[in-house]
């Protein structure tokens, strides 16, 4: 475990707290399927569990994407349905269909195991200490979980969906054991988060990238209230902890999340306008975000474009320049340099 | 063709234009697989655009949730992708897999046809006048078409897709051939529009079905511009036509849509914010929503409440019932009863 003293020197720290030299960047899935060195250790790892689940070859894809591009942070490789995994459900990840769980019946629950889930969680507990000792020490490891909702809508479905109505029609039929489903979801991530800042991550983001077709009542109670509860347990183990909230799809209840969630920084995804970024959302918490992922694949000018407006809109402080959602596989090598190098310049300037 | 006079008595139309008794209701896909007459009729058609392209047919479809529900509007049965298959594009409709189109190639956009439309559409306005003729005068009859967008994610892609990356990959690699694209589209659709109106229909909504996930620019320029021109083009032979957009999912960008594109009334899919409709929307637009169509097939409680949130803050004035989106196949006929009943009782209690 780091002390509160070092872990303040990383850069995504000092971007979130307001302390700012240069904006730091990372990307979400930068340990992924467009880099071939992740691809080469993927090839020789069974099950993608099996990779996540193996400390070692978690720590070196983690640290891949900073070896090549010098990223401010690395992100522990992992996955958010490590929690119903270790609650107990099956989960499979199908080359080319996504994860494959047991779809979780309303009987099942109130018997969900939420005591037993340290032997899963204790290889990335590992990789995490393995990956921190291995970073040099400006630079930021995160951590992270899914938010309860989004966890619940893979649960019940057995699989992603395109507008989670398993799990939306399951919330409107029987919202009280609902709520039941998500406060085991919020005590085992905030376990989870726990555990992962006691390893040593410096930083801590909840993912919850299914919230975008709740309504308004659904957005309080099953996405801002638990992230809430979550950040609450949390912020009472480690007070200071960085944590990054990441709702997205989130639109107009976007302005709610910051205010009632409780967290640090907020992840945008590419359909948030700047203007109200900047005027609504800044006075409340740091920004994370937010370039179109297919516009870092399409790369050239459109890309240079589109960086230089997100750095003249939120450069200028509390701000952390990452995607609107995950890297798609098809990404060039050579975008992403591109990229790095454009912000970076930015930084430059700004200095 | 109807006169001003005669259109401006049916109930959607004067909600609309503010001069309130009741509020009127109707539902997306009213017309549709949850009625037993409706799937009579779909099981003894052949393909589904032929069910379209049979005035007779597609009248009886468009007038059979009048009369079992006495909804306050028909909308004329048929289909956005019409429009592509009017412009020379093979549309088929594959059972249980949606829509499958030839996808469009970029060396393709500027040899659409734009002039031999007239075939294609002749059978819709058909439609159209033996549906108005069959209504009540008091009736509204509801024409449409989709917002160039929408039609070109089908067109590029060549089917539905979960994030329209076809189509934003090539709207970003190539924004001057896409404005292009969407210029024929803007044309076709306006003038599909204004034989829909000379045919008898009493308003037209435009339908944005997949814009959630344009960014800030391209929202502006593949959303709300071309509607825009769709809508002056409209009231350049119609000046006083009463036109509803439905941007879904437009999230952070309503407002500006409904500052910028012109339209008489909104649709609010079911994660729009009241209080956000009521405080920044109703002063531009009337508006019209938006219940989460699941929670129409939930039923119950849940379906009385989810009305009376709704009517509370929406039901005095400018505003039309509806769903968020279509109403699932799933939905049970006696919670559309419900829904009807319940939207009445409110209006019985304003009048």
């Amino acid at each position: 475990m780091l002390d509160t003293s070092e872990s303040k020197t990383t850069s995504v720290v000092r971007a979130i707290s307001g302390s700012v030299e240069t904006t730091p960047i990372w990307l979400m899935r930068q340990a992924g399927r467009y880099l071939p060195e992740y691809r080469k250790i993927r090839e020789r790892t069974g099950s993608f569990l099996e990779l996540c689940y193996t400390p070692e070859l978690a720590a070196e894809v983690t640290l891949q994407p900073i070896r090549r591009f010098d990223f401010d942070a690395a992100i522990i490789f992992s996955d958010i349905l490590v929690v119903p995994n270790a609650m107990g459900r099956d989960v499979q990840f199908v080359e080319g269909d996504g994860p494959k769980l047991e779809p979780l019946e309303l009987g099942e629950f109130d018997s969900l195991d939420v005591n037993s889930t340290a032997s899963t969680f204790e290889p990335v507990f590992k990789a995490i200490e393995l990956a921190r000792r291995d970073l040099a020490p400006q630079k930021s490891l995160i951590g992270f979980c899914g938010a309860p909702w989004t966890v619940a809508t893979y649960m019940i479905a057995g699989h992603g969906t395109k507008d989670q109505a398993p799990a939306r029609l399951m919330a409107a039929r029987y919202p009280d054991a609902f709520d039941r489903l998500l406060d085991r979801l919020v005590a085992v991530s905030a376990d989870y988060l726990i555990g992962q800042l006691k390893a040593g991550v410096n930083v801590v983001q909840v993912f919850d990238s299914w919230v975008g077709a709740l309504d308004e009542l659904g957005f309080q109670r099953w996405c801002i209230d638990p992230t809430a509860e979550i950040v609450a347990r949390v912020r009472h183990q480690f007070p200071d902890a960085v944590i990054i909230g990441f709702p997205k799809g989130a639109g107009l209840m976007l302005e709610r999340y910051v205010v009632g969630a409780g967290v640090n920084a907020v992840g945008l995804d590419w359909t948030v306008p700047l203007s109200f970024a900047r005027d609504r959302l800044h006075q409340h918490v740091a920004l994370q975000g937010n370039l179109d992922p297919l516009i870092l694949q399409v790369g050239g000018l459109a890309l240079d474009r589109a960086v230089d407006r997100i750095m003249a809109a939120l450069g200028d402080g509390r701000f952390v320049f990452n995607l609107g959602h995950g890297i798609v596989p098809q990404t060039p090598i050579a975008h992403v340099q591109q990229l790095v190098d454009r912000v970076r310049g930015w930084s430059g300037a700004l200095t």
